[in-house]
Protein backbone atom coordinates (compact mmCIF):
# COMPACT_ATOMS: atom_id res chain seq x y z
CA UNK A 1 0.00 0.00 0.00
CA UNK A 2 2.79 2.16 1.05
CA UNK A 3 4.38 1.07 -2.64
CA UNK A 4 3.66 4.84 -4.86
CA UNK A 5 4.27 6.66 -1.49
CA UNK A 6 8.15 5.36 -0.96
CA UNK A 7 9.89 8.08 -2.39
CA UNK A 8 7.72 10.81 0.03
CA UNK A 9 8.78 8.29 2.75
CA UNK A 10 12.43 8.02 1.99
CA UNK A 11 12.98 11.24 1.45
CA UNK A 12 12.42 11.02 5.77
CA UNK A 13 14.92 10.07 8.20
CA UNK A 14 13.28 7.03 9.67
CA UNK A 15 14.16 5.34 12.88
CA UNK A 16 12.98 2.12 13.97
CA UNK A 17 12.75 1.73 17.23
CA UNK A 18 13.31 -2.02 17.89
CA UNK A 19 16.19 -4.50 18.11
CA UNK A 20 13.67 -6.71 16.57
CA UNK A 21 14.82 -8.29 13.35
CA UNK A 22 11.50 -9.44 11.81
CA UNK A 23 10.47 -6.22 12.26
CA UNK A 24 13.76 -5.09 10.42
CA UNK A 25 13.28 -7.67 8.01
CA UNK A 26 9.28 -6.58 7.23
CA UNK A 27 10.09 -2.22 7.04
CA UNK A 28 13.19 -3.81 4.44
CA UNK A 29 10.58 -5.32 2.28
CA UNK A 30 8.36 -2.66 2.27
CA UNK A 31 11.26 -0.93 0.79
CA UNK A 32 11.58 1.80 3.43
CA UNK A 33 14.97 2.93 4.36
CA UNK A 34 15.37 3.81 8.06
CA UNK A 35 18.25 3.57 11.23
CA UNK A 36 17.74 1.18 14.05
CA UNK A 37 18.06 2.67 17.81
CA UNK A 38 16.53 -0.16 19.97
CA UNK A 39 14.48 1.45 22.61
CA UNK A 40 15.84 0.51 26.14
CA UNK A 41 12.59 1.37 27.90
CA UNK A 42 12.22 -1.33 30.50
CA UNK A 43 9.04 -2.93 29.65
CA UNK A 44 7.86 -3.10 33.03
CA UNK A 45 4.39 -1.50 33.54
CA UNK A 46 2.47 -3.02 36.35
CA UNK A 47 -0.47 -4.86 34.12
CA UNK A 48 -2.72 -4.21 37.45
CA UNK A 49 -2.90 -0.65 36.29
CA UNK A 50 -4.23 -1.54 32.52
CA UNK A 51 -8.11 -2.51 32.04
CA UNK A 52 -7.29 -4.61 29.10
CA UNK A 53 -4.59 -6.50 27.92
CA UNK A 54 -4.01 -4.04 24.59
CA UNK A 55 -4.25 -0.56 26.77
CA UNK A 56 -1.04 -2.51 28.53
CA UNK A 57 0.58 -3.53 24.93
CA UNK A 58 0.11 0.33 23.51
CA UNK A 59 1.21 2.17 26.61
CA UNK A 60 4.85 -0.27 26.41
CA UNK A 61 4.63 0.83 22.37
CA UNK A 62 4.32 4.54 23.42
CA UNK A 63 6.81 4.64 26.19
CA UNK A 64 9.44 2.95 23.64
CA UNK A 65 9.25 5.33 20.85
CA UNK A 66 9.08 8.21 23.40
CA UNK A 67 11.85 6.88 25.14
CA UNK A 68 14.36 6.83 21.82
CA UNK A 69 12.45 10.46 20.95
CA UNK A 70 14.08 11.59 24.17
CA UNK A 71 17.59 9.84 24.46
CA UNK A 72 18.05 11.35 20.58
CA UNK A 73 16.87 14.54 21.69
CA UNK A 74 20.10 14.67 24.16
CA UNK A 75 22.23 13.05 21.67
CA UNK A 76 21.83 14.48 18.31
CA UNK A 77 21.81 18.25 16.80
CA UNK A 78 18.05 19.54 15.94
CA UNK A 79 18.95 19.27 11.95
CA UNK A 80 20.10 15.65 12.88
CA UNK A 81 17.01 14.28 14.30
CA UNK A 82 14.90 11.82 12.51
CA UNK A 83 11.53 13.10 11.17
CA UNK A 84 10.03 9.66 12.51
CA UNK A 85 10.02 7.52 14.76
CA UNK A 86 8.47 4.14 14.73
CA UNK A 87 7.80 1.36 17.94
CA UNK A 88 6.01 -1.73 18.71
CA UNK A 89 5.16 -3.80 21.71
CA UNK A 90 3.61 -7.64 20.75
CA UNK A 91 1.86 -9.54 23.71
CA UNK A 92 0.44 -13.10 23.83
CA UNK A 93 -3.11 -13.34 25.87
CA UNK A 94 -5.02 -16.45 26.30
CA UNK A 95 -7.60 -16.67 29.07
CA UNK A 96 -6.66 -13.15 29.77
CA UNK A 97 -3.63 -13.87 30.95
CA UNK A 98 -0.71 -12.06 28.79
CA UNK A 99 2.13 -14.51 28.09
CA UNK A 100 5.90 -13.06 28.29
CA UNK A 101 8.83 -15.05 27.58
CA UNK A 102 9.18 -18.02 29.74
CA UNK A 103 11.02 -17.95 32.94
CA UNK A 104 11.99 -21.06 32.59
CA UNK A 105 12.18 -24.48 30.59
CA UNK A 106 9.28 -25.80 32.60
CA UNK A 107 7.88 -22.63 32.45
CA UNK A 108 7.97 -22.93 28.23
CA UNK A 109 6.65 -26.24 28.45
CA UNK A 110 3.53 -25.40 30.48
CA UNK A 111 2.89 -22.55 28.59
CA UNK A 112 3.01 -24.41 25.74
CA UNK A 113 0.30 -27.42 27.16
CA UNK A 114 -1.67 -24.29 27.81
CA UNK A 115 -2.15 -23.09 23.86
CA UNK A 116 -2.39 -26.78 22.48
CA UNK A 117 -5.73 -26.97 20.89
CA UNK A 118 -6.76 -23.66 21.69
CA UNK A 119 -7.60 -20.30 20.47
CA UNK A 120 -5.27 -17.82 22.10
CA UNK A 121 -4.75 -13.91 21.10
CA UNK A 122 -1.66 -11.79 19.60
CA UNK A 123 -1.39 -7.90 20.38
CA UNK A 124 0.85 -5.88 18.27
CA UNK A 125 0.71 -1.84 19.14
CA UNK A 126 2.62 0.53 17.27
CA UNK A 127 3.06 4.06 17.80
CA UNK A 128 4.33 6.66 15.34
CA UNK A 129 5.55 9.48 15.95
CA UNK A 130 6.39 12.45 13.58
CA UNK A 131 9.19 15.41 15.09
CA UNK A 132 8.39 18.73 14.43
CA UNK A 133 10.64 20.83 11.77
CA UNK A 134 12.43 22.39 14.77
CA UNK A 135 13.63 18.45 15.53
CA UNK A 136 12.43 19.60 19.50
CA UNK A 137 8.91 18.24 20.00
CA UNK A 138 6.79 15.25 18.63
CA UNK A 139 4.29 17.07 16.17
CA UNK A 140 1.91 13.75 15.87
CA UNK A 141 1.45 10.84 17.37
CA UNK A 142 -0.44 7.80 15.61
CA UNK A 143 -0.81 4.36 16.67
CA UNK A 144 -2.00 1.42 15.38
CA UNK A 145 -3.39 -1.97 17.22
CA UNK A 146 -4.10 -5.11 16.05
CA UNK A 147 -5.45 -8.21 17.19
CA UNK A 148 -4.86 -11.72 15.62
CA UNK A 149 -6.61 -15.04 16.62
CA UNK A 150 -4.30 -18.48 16.53
CA UNK A 151 -5.49 -21.46 16.92
CA UNK A 152 -2.68 -24.29 17.80
CA UNK A 153 -2.99 -27.93 16.57
CA UNK A 154 -3.02 -30.55 19.64
CA UNK A 155 0.86 -30.60 21.10
CA UNK A 156 1.64 -33.72 22.59
CA UNK A 157 4.65 -33.82 25.54
CA UNK A 158 7.03 -35.29 23.11
CA UNK A 159 6.76 -32.44 20.86
CA UNK A 160 6.49 -29.93 23.23
CA UNK A 161 9.81 -31.36 25.01
CA UNK A 162 11.79 -31.69 21.72
CA UNK A 163 10.47 -27.73 20.87
CA UNK A 164 11.67 -26.51 24.13
CA UNK A 165 15.26 -28.46 24.02
CA UNK A 166 15.56 -26.51 20.56
CA UNK A 167 15.79 -23.41 22.60
CA UNK A 168 13.47 -21.06 20.49
CA UNK A 169 10.57 -20.58 22.99
CA UNK A 170 13.16 -19.34 25.58
CA UNK A 171 13.17 -15.43 24.08
CA UNK A 172 9.68 -15.39 22.77
CA UNK A 173 6.39 -14.21 23.87
CA UNK A 174 4.31 -17.25 24.30
CA UNK A 175 6.79 -19.50 23.90
CA UNK A 176 7.17 -19.71 20.34
CA UNK A 177 8.57 -18.35 17.25
CA UNK A 178 5.92 -18.39 14.59
CA UNK A 179 8.77 -17.08 12.11
CA UNK A 180 10.71 -20.41 13.45
CA UNK A 181 10.24 -24.31 14.10
CA UNK A 182 7.36 -22.93 15.77
CA UNK A 183 5.41 -22.67 12.25
CA UNK A 184 4.06 -26.25 13.16
CA UNK A 185 2.64 -26.20 15.65
CA UNK A 186 -0.04 -22.93 13.79
CA UNK A 187 -3.42 -24.53 12.61
CA UNK A 188 -4.69 -21.54 11.84
CA UNK A 189 -5.10 -17.41 12.24
CA UNK A 190 -7.68 -15.24 11.94
CA UNK A 191 -6.57 -11.79 11.43
CA UNK A 192 -3.00 -10.03 9.52
CA UNK A 193 -0.62 -12.96 10.19
CA UNK A 194 2.86 -10.42 9.75
CA UNK A 195 0.81 -9.37 13.49
CA UNK A 196 2.08 -12.40 14.99
CA UNK A 197 5.82 -11.20 13.62
CA UNK A 198 5.44 -8.64 15.11
CA UNK A 199 4.37 -6.00 12.51
CA UNK A 200 0.88 -5.43 11.20
CA UNK A 201 2.13 -4.29 7.78
CA UNK A 202 -1.11 -3.70 6.37
CA UNK A 203 -2.47 -1.21 9.37
CA UNK A 204 0.77 0.08 9.33
CA UNK A 205 0.55 0.97 5.27
CA UNK A 206 -2.70 2.47 5.89
CA UNK A 207 -1.53 4.14 8.70
CA UNK A 208 1.69 6.16 6.66
CA UNK A 209 -0.65 6.76 3.86
CA UNK A 210 -3.14 8.65 6.07
CA UNK A 211 -0.21 10.59 7.65
CA UNK A 212 1.41 11.71 4.14
CA UNK A 213 -1.88 12.91 3.13
CA UNK A 214 -2.46 14.33 7.07
CA UNK A 215 0.73 16.48 6.25
CA UNK A 216 0.50 16.70 3.00
CA UNK A 217 4.00 15.11 2.16
CA UNK A 218 5.18 15.49 -1.16
CA UNK B 1 4.66 -31.61 14.50
CA UNK B 2 6.84 -33.91 12.46
CA UNK B 3 9.46 -32.33 15.23
CA UNK B 4 10.20 -35.83 16.56
CA UNK B 5 10.09 -37.71 13.70
CA UNK B 6 12.55 -35.95 11.81
CA UNK B 7 15.26 -38.98 12.48
CA UNK B 8 12.59 -41.65 10.84
CA UNK B 9 11.65 -39.26 7.89
CA UNK B 10 15.35 -38.27 7.14
CA UNK B 11 16.37 -42.44 7.10
CA UNK B 12 14.03 -41.93 3.76
CA UNK B 13 14.53 -40.62 0.38
CA UNK B 14 11.97 -37.90 -0.18
CA UNK B 15 11.66 -35.93 -3.63
CA UNK B 16 9.31 -32.73 -3.62
CA UNK B 17 7.88 -32.82 -7.25
CA UNK B 18 7.66 -28.97 -7.33
CA UNK B 19 10.41 -25.86 -8.38
CA UNK B 20 8.51 -24.06 -6.06
CA UNK B 21 11.53 -22.02 -4.41
CA UNK B 22 9.18 -21.04 -1.41
CA UNK B 23 8.14 -24.56 -0.68
CA UNK B 24 11.47 -25.84 -0.74
CA UNK B 25 12.23 -23.23 2.08
CA UNK B 26 9.79 -24.11 3.98
CA UNK B 27 10.46 -28.18 4.47
CA UNK B 28 13.91 -27.38 4.86
CA UNK B 29 12.65 -25.14 7.53
CA UNK B 30 10.48 -28.18 8.80
CA UNK B 31 14.24 -29.98 8.89
CA UNK B 32 13.56 -32.62 5.77
CA UNK B 33 15.94 -33.61 3.57
CA UNK B 34 14.79 -34.14 0.14
CA UNK B 35 15.76 -33.84 -2.92
CA UNK B 36 14.22 -32.16 -5.78
CA UNK B 37 12.76 -33.15 -9.52
CA UNK B 38 10.02 -30.63 -10.76
CA UNK B 39 7.06 -32.63 -12.28
CA UNK B 40 6.58 -31.56 -15.60
CA UNK B 41 3.04 -32.44 -16.25
CA UNK B 42 1.17 -29.86 -18.30
CA UNK B 43 -1.44 -28.62 -15.77
CA UNK B 44 -3.53 -28.39 -19.05
CA UNK B 45 -6.67 -30.37 -17.10
CA UNK B 46 -10.23 -29.01 -18.64
CA UNK B 47 -11.96 -26.71 -15.69
CA UNK B 48 -15.23 -27.73 -16.99
CA UNK B 49 -14.53 -31.29 -16.11
CA UNK B 50 -14.50 -30.84 -12.64
CA UNK B 51 -17.69 -30.04 -10.42
CA UNK B 52 -15.06 -27.79 -8.56
CA UNK B 53 -12.20 -25.88 -7.98
CA UNK B 54 -10.98 -28.18 -5.17
CA UNK B 55 -11.35 -31.05 -7.49
CA UNK B 56 -9.58 -29.57 -10.26
CA UNK B 57 -6.61 -28.66 -7.83
CA UNK B 58 -7.01 -31.85 -6.47
CA UNK B 59 -6.10 -33.63 -9.86
CA UNK B 60 -3.50 -32.05 -10.61
CA UNK B 61 -1.42 -32.56 -7.59
CA UNK B 62 -2.25 -36.32 -8.23
CA UNK B 63 -0.85 -35.64 -11.79
CA UNK B 64 1.93 -34.04 -11.33
CA UNK B 65 3.15 -37.00 -8.40
CA UNK B 66 2.73 -39.78 -10.33
CA UNK B 67 4.20 -37.88 -13.28
CA UNK B 68 7.61 -37.52 -10.88
CA UNK B 69 7.23 -41.11 -10.35
CA UNK B 70 6.33 -42.75 -13.61
CA UNK B 71 9.37 -40.60 -15.14
CA UNK B 72 12.05 -41.68 -12.27
CA UNK B 73 10.63 -45.50 -12.79
CA UNK B 74 12.21 -45.17 -16.11
CA UNK B 75 15.12 -43.46 -15.71
CA UNK B 76 16.43 -45.22 -12.07
CA UNK B 77 17.35 -48.37 -10.68
CA UNK B 78 14.67 -49.72 -8.21
CA UNK B 79 17.35 -49.20 -4.97
CA UNK B 80 17.74 -45.81 -6.12
CA UNK B 81 14.09 -45.04 -6.52
CA UNK B 82 13.02 -42.50 -3.94
CA UNK B 83 10.67 -43.91 -1.00
CA UNK B 84 8.23 -40.90 -0.81
CA UNK B 85 7.24 -38.05 -3.19
CA UNK B 86 5.21 -35.17 -2.54
CA UNK B 87 3.90 -32.71 -4.70
CA UNK B 88 1.44 -30.28 -4.98
CA UNK B 89 -1.09 -27.39 -6.62
CA UNK B 90 -1.87 -24.07 -5.27
CA UNK B 91 -4.74 -22.18 -6.80
CA UNK B 92 -6.88 -18.84 -6.05
CA UNK B 93 -10.29 -18.99 -6.51
CA UNK B 94 -12.91 -16.03 -6.35
CA UNK B 95 -16.47 -15.81 -7.37
CA UNK B 96 -16.56 -19.15 -8.91
CA UNK B 97 -13.27 -18.31 -11.03
CA UNK B 98 -9.58 -20.00 -10.89
CA UNK B 99 -7.39 -17.17 -11.34
CA UNK B 100 -4.02 -18.49 -13.15
CA UNK B 101 -0.79 -16.83 -13.81
CA UNK B 102 -2.11 -13.19 -15.68
CA UNK B 103 -2.09 -13.38 -19.30
CA UNK B 104 -1.18 -9.82 -19.69
CA UNK B 105 -0.47 -6.71 -17.81
CA UNK B 106 -4.11 -5.36 -18.36
CA UNK B 107 -5.17 -9.22 -16.95
CA UNK B 108 -2.69 -8.90 -13.98
CA UNK B 109 -4.40 -4.98 -13.34
CA UNK B 110 -8.13 -6.33 -13.95
CA UNK B 111 -7.58 -9.14 -11.50
CA UNK B 112 -6.34 -7.29 -9.19
CA UNK B 113 -8.65 -4.94 -9.37
CA UNK B 114 -11.23 -7.69 -8.53
CA UNK B 115 -9.96 -9.49 -5.95
CA UNK B 116 -9.43 -5.53 -4.32
CA UNK B 117 -11.46 -4.88 -1.17
CA UNK B 118 -12.89 -8.79 -1.43
CA UNK B 119 -12.28 -11.87 0.50
CA UNK B 120 -11.19 -14.80 -2.01
CA UNK B 121 -9.92 -18.53 -1.70
CA UNK B 122 -6.30 -19.98 -2.47
CA UNK B 123 -6.75 -23.59 -2.62
CA UNK B 124 -3.26 -25.90 -2.07
CA UNK B 125 -4.12 -29.71 -2.50
CA UNK B 126 -1.11 -32.01 -1.85
CA UNK B 127 -0.09 -35.44 -3.12
CA UNK B 128 2.43 -37.68 -0.86
CA UNK B 129 3.14 -41.20 -2.60
CA UNK B 130 4.88 -43.47 -0.75
CA UNK B 131 6.63 -46.38 -2.92
CA UNK B 132 6.49 -50.07 -2.77
CA UNK B 133 9.82 -51.68 -1.38
CA UNK B 134 11.05 -53.11 -4.24
CA UNK B 135 10.48 -49.67 -6.03
CA UNK B 136 8.18 -50.45 -8.86
CA UNK B 137 5.11 -49.55 -7.97
CA UNK B 138 3.04 -46.71 -5.49
CA UNK B 139 2.07 -48.40 -1.97
CA UNK B 140 0.24 -45.39 -0.66
CA UNK B 141 -1.58 -42.49 -1.63
CA UNK B 142 -2.51 -39.55 0.62
CA UNK B 143 -3.93 -36.16 -0.18
CA UNK B 144 -4.23 -33.01 1.97
CA UNK B 145 -6.65 -30.29 0.62
CA UNK B 146 -6.44 -26.68 2.48
CA UNK B 147 -8.29 -23.48 1.91
CA UNK B 148 -7.48 -19.81 3.17
CA UNK B 149 -9.75 -17.41 3.15
CA UNK B 150 -7.69 -14.32 2.35
CA UNK B 151 -9.08 -10.53 2.20
CA UNK B 152 -7.41 -7.77 0.22
CA UNK B 153 -7.41 -3.89 1.56
CA UNK B 154 -9.09 -1.41 -0.66
CA UNK B 155 -6.77 -1.10 -3.76
CA UNK B 156 -6.39 1.83 -6.02
CA UNK B 157 -5.32 2.01 -9.75
CA UNK B 158 -2.48 3.96 -9.06
CA UNK B 159 -1.21 1.35 -5.99
CA UNK B 160 -2.20 -1.35 -8.75
CA UNK B 161 -0.36 0.03 -11.92
CA UNK B 162 2.86 0.59 -9.66
CA UNK B 163 2.64 -3.53 -8.07
CA UNK B 164 1.65 -4.40 -11.69
CA UNK B 165 5.12 -2.73 -12.92
CA UNK B 166 6.92 -4.13 -10.35
CA UNK B 167 6.77 -7.39 -12.23
CA UNK B 168 5.80 -9.23 -9.43
CA UNK B 169 2.20 -10.34 -10.62
CA UNK B 170 2.96 -11.86 -14.18
CA UNK B 171 4.28 -15.32 -12.25
CA UNK B 172 1.73 -15.93 -9.80
CA UNK B 173 -1.64 -17.28 -9.46
CA UNK B 174 -4.02 -14.35 -8.92
CA UNK B 175 -1.81 -11.96 -9.70
CA UNK B 176 -0.22 -10.93 -6.40
CA UNK B 177 3.03 -12.63 -4.50
CA UNK B 178 2.09 -13.24 -0.69
CA UNK B 179 5.72 -13.73 0.27
CA UNK B 180 6.91 -10.70 -2.12
CA UNK B 181 5.56 -6.82 -2.28
CA UNK B 182 2.03 -8.41 -2.56
CA UNK B 183 2.09 -9.04 1.10
CA UNK B 184 0.77 -5.28 1.68
CA UNK B 185 -2.53 -5.78 0.06
CA UNK B 186 -3.35 -8.22 2.41
CA UNK B 187 -5.55 -6.93 5.18
CA UNK B 188 -6.22 -10.44 6.79
CA UNK B 189 -6.33 -14.27 6.63
CA UNK B 190 -8.65 -17.30 7.69
CA UNK B 191 -6.92 -20.67 7.88
CA UNK B 192 -3.24 -21.17 7.50
CA UNK B 193 -1.13 -18.90 6.35
CA UNK B 194 1.37 -21.14 5.36
CA UNK B 195 -0.90 -22.79 2.92
CA UNK B 196 -1.31 -18.97 1.01
CA UNK B 197 2.23 -19.01 -0.63
CA UNK B 198 2.32 -23.42 -1.63
CA UNK B 199 2.84 -25.56 1.45
CA UNK B 200 -0.47 -25.96 4.17
CA UNK B 201 2.33 -26.83 6.76
CA UNK B 202 0.53 -27.90 9.94
CA UNK B 203 -1.77 -30.26 7.88
CA UNK B 204 1.30 -31.77 5.95
CA UNK B 205 3.23 -32.45 9.14
CA UNK B 206 -0.49 -33.78 10.57
CA UNK B 207 -0.71 -36.29 7.60
CA UNK B 208 2.89 -37.22 7.34
CA UNK B 209 2.97 -38.26 11.44
CA UNK B 210 -0.12 -40.46 10.49
CA UNK B 211 1.84 -42.18 7.57
CA UNK B 212 4.27 -42.83 9.86
CA UNK B 213 1.93 -44.46 12.78
CA UNK B 214 -0.01 -46.40 9.45
CA UNK B 215 3.44 -47.59 7.92
CA UNK B 216 4.64 -48.34 11.22
CA UNK B 217 8.02 -46.85 10.55
CA UNK B 218 10.61 -46.40 13.26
Amino acid sequence: MILPHLSVLNSKRIVLASGSPRRKELLDKLGLKFEIVPSIFEENLDKDDYPNCYDYVRQTSIHKAKEVFARLLKQRSPDAMPHIIIAADTIVEHNSTIFEKPSSKENARSTLMDLSGNTHAVWTAMTILVVSEDGKSVQVEKHVLEKTLVTFGILNEELVHEYVESGEPMDKAGGYGYQGLGFQLVESINGCNFNVIGLPVHSFCKTMVALIEELNWR
